[in-house]
């Protein structure tokens, strides 16, 4: 349910404005204030292009004021309940809120240990992310200067302004801020669409837990009705689909051997582009199978 | 290692046959009596055939006491260590002796159940199985009536029996109780064998867990020096080869995304046939992958 | 280009109807007059579900007046230019006026035995075949009786005319005549679409000769804008499907051998249902290839 | 059938070892003569080298009489009957006795052509090519300059001289002049090797005219008894096989449409090494297959 339209942030005045986006920057209602005169915005991506100007023609201490507002990932503040709202579930949608008192431990560690480094918090949209490529964002990034950290930081600043405008605003276009994940399950046995078969998503961890993500099932042309993810950014992360094959031919009154060699089948991949197309198919016979990046 | 010679067997006096096998029947030493005057046998298979037959020329009598003579799978006698070695051996083969105390009373529960209906021993020649296909095997066989499982109970003695002799006997002649699993890695997007790609069996049973069956790597050809499972029978039940097809491509200098779409490719499948063939290949390049039950 | 709106017919008098549609059914006006009186027509479909009933109430001399109004196929008619414009372009779809004359007897010789046997012509909707898919309905339907031949007949009347009804008609609804046979080329070398593959599709006689049916190049999606048929019946027989896969890799700088392993990927199938979609892609590598029968 | 044993040519006289090897070098027993007193020679490989130092040693005369010794490709010598044995059968290997007046003038244009520019004939192991990849040598080889291609052309004369000896020699040891073309096909809609396809292979030239190479059927194992090519180089080139699909699967009893989707399969690709290792197999079901270069 989107709260807002564009029609409504260009019809309104200046301070009807604000309290519409004013918090769409953490902290940081003075972007919204920048560009209030130059309404109306024809469409999301100009509003969108417009602060982002305002940001970038702010002087290097508002910029550096703007970085900063931003809290800790996993930190104390999301633990004392005191992070705004957007902050709050942006960090729940990656299991941030549900670490291990280790994992919380581990988090606080690279934190103390980046802002050490270049004196900004550790600003990542965390939509885009698992917490396995999160932390492997801290990995990588601890071993940047602090100009191209504090780039990276502004860059991850817009993603996260992005996905809030996406989420709020109701408007003619779309921002690109949208992955997808799909499948299809192709029975090359009998040389038709597979339906009726179970499909499960789960996310997959370096440490090798799986956590279910969703469960879908393949309508009569073998695919689920709706992308298995395709509302919002891909984590960026490892996946495993589990198609349940085993009962499909099994319903086939095919003659098979008891335990039938196929039955759950697993397709482990990862995903690096959040935005991108990833289409995972399944070609399955009762004694083989195929897949691929497809899109 | 195996123990005796065929050449042996058949040069020793009659006492010294029924010394080298005539515990080959469990606690039965009479079979072996049986035949000590058909000596010399000109091959293992000879043996074999030869006591098979001297049971089923036997009394109704002698065959039922044969088949009472075998201990309760997973049984009081197997805690209380009073197996002949050879069970003990066999029994650990599946796990039998390292059950859950759940896992065990539900063991106990399935033979009191089975002796109730049929008044003999659950038998089964644990060596093909894994525990899930002799729980499998309770619940087909519990359906049975009496006299197909009389005949059950002893085939299965002698898939035990052939078994036993192909531990024991350095013969010119094999039985044929071994199964083969192998694989090989055909590496598509540079169009010749994957080498060095560490592989790993795991046994998956029905609630999920794995259990490491062994682990190798591919050689030149990108095969495994060795079959996964070779010198035995392949014991029923699913499993999960896993690939490290990741390090592999990263090897090669690729420009891959990061992640990269492939890691640890896991194949699934399951195995019916204790002694069959299954060759199960990956063909896999960075984007795809496919595998087959093969020959 | 349709000739005709439903509303046109709709509106007309009862001779413009019969102007319209009176020779949809072959030299056989009067179905068209039995049902001028029921209009209007919601829909084609309505149009065409009146015209079956017609002719299937009327007597039976007149369907078996009909049915005997249809020339013969690749007949002396055609050579002469006496048939209909409508069964002109139709028998020239197959290709049945460039009979060679030794194809032509043949013909001659099976409209003859056909004939003989029946009493009547040997009717079939030729759009939906080529030359090799008719022949294979001759030997088929010769074994038939009167009787089956009689009623299959009049189901390829049917065909013929709901096909005279799609060309000609411009109405809100379609008759379910057309196929569509589509393909893609997925480069799994790459993990994306491969784009500007030049694409041929041959249609390939039992005897091995090939035609040209067409010419098509990926777009940036790995399909082509169009499917390569889709705007008609496909006509059942055997087809060849050419991909320049040699070109597309030499284009991408790969190191590969001269010569390549893979130049022209020939995908060879036949169509058994003409108003079937076939998809029908390429997944490749410089090493590999597959295809499917997909949807 | 190979005339000659390792042994007889270390035990002849000089005269004899000469009578035996002294044209394997094409009008040039000196070649022979220089390495007589180095017998014996413990393998065939040992006596090749030899005969390989021979002419590095010799005087630069010596090696371009050696060079100019040979004739010229489908010249006017092989029309008049003229060859030596060796080089009559070796030009017929690749069709070189069956062109066409048009081919005969086009090879005698480039064959002039090679010899105005740097003085010798176009020499090449044409057991090696098929007569599209002669042409191909020509284009590439006039780019080069003189001492690449009086170097180029003494490594086809080893070439030449290897598999003469291949030929001729009855010895412990081979020498690697052989490639292997093999194939097998894999039934994955039964998941076993599917046996009794037939299999033709066809040369194809670049104007897409095919001639058979050879014919075979699989057996139980899906593959064939002997290799396509095996005893010889694979003539560098493209080939197709053809797997008739239909009929095996015709014989399985499936309900299939009429035609079926598959019927014959051909696989095209191209060999360019001629001495490699080539495994093309065909993994198939009613509705897909795959391929891929296997080793």
């Amino acid at each position: 349910m989107k709260q807002l339209t564009l029609k409504q942030l260009n019809d309104a005045d200046k301070a009807g404005f604000i309290a519409g986006v004013g918090d769409i920057f953490e902290h940081s209602p003075w972007v919204a204030e920048a560009v209030a005169t130059q309404r109306p915005f024809a469409s999301l991506a100009a509003l969108y292009d417009a602060m982002k100007s305002a940001v970038r023609n702010a002087s290097q201490e508002q910029r550096m004021a703007l970085i900063k507002a931003h809290p800790d990932l996993a930190g104390k503040a999301a633990r004392a309940g005191t992070l705004t709202a957007d902050s709050t579930a942006e960090q729940a949608s990656a299991g941030l809120d549900r670490l291990t008192d280790e994992e919380f431990k581990h988090f606080h560690l690279l934190n103390d240990h980046y802002r050490a480094k270049f004196g900004i918090p550790f600003i990542v949209s965390v939509r885009r992310h698992t917490k396995d490529s999160i932390l492997h964002q801290f990995e990588i990034r601890l071993q940047h200067d602090a100009a191209t950290e504090h780039d990276t930081a502004l860059g991850e600043i817009f993603r996260i302004v992005a996905l809030r405008l996406d989420q709020r605003m109701d408007a003619p276009d779309r921002l690109r801020v949208h992955g997808r994940l799909s499948t299809h399950v192709l029975d090359t046995h009998a040389g038709r669409p597979a339906s009726g078969v179970g499909i499960e998503l789960f996310e997959v961890t370096k440490s090798g837990q799986s956590a279910l993500v969703g469960r879908s099932i393949t309508n009569a042309d073998g695919r689920t009705d709706k992308p298995l993810i395709g509302d919002r950014p891909i984590p960026i992360g490892q996946y495993e689909l589990w198609f349940e094959i085993g009962p499909y031919f099994a319903r086939s009154k095919l003659a098979l051997p008891d335990p039938a060699f196929l039955d759950t089948v697993p397709l482990r991949f990862s995903v690096a582009d959040a935005e991108g197309h990833y289409h995972v198919p399944l070609l399955v016979t009762p004694w083989s199978y195929s897949t691929y990046r497809g899109s």
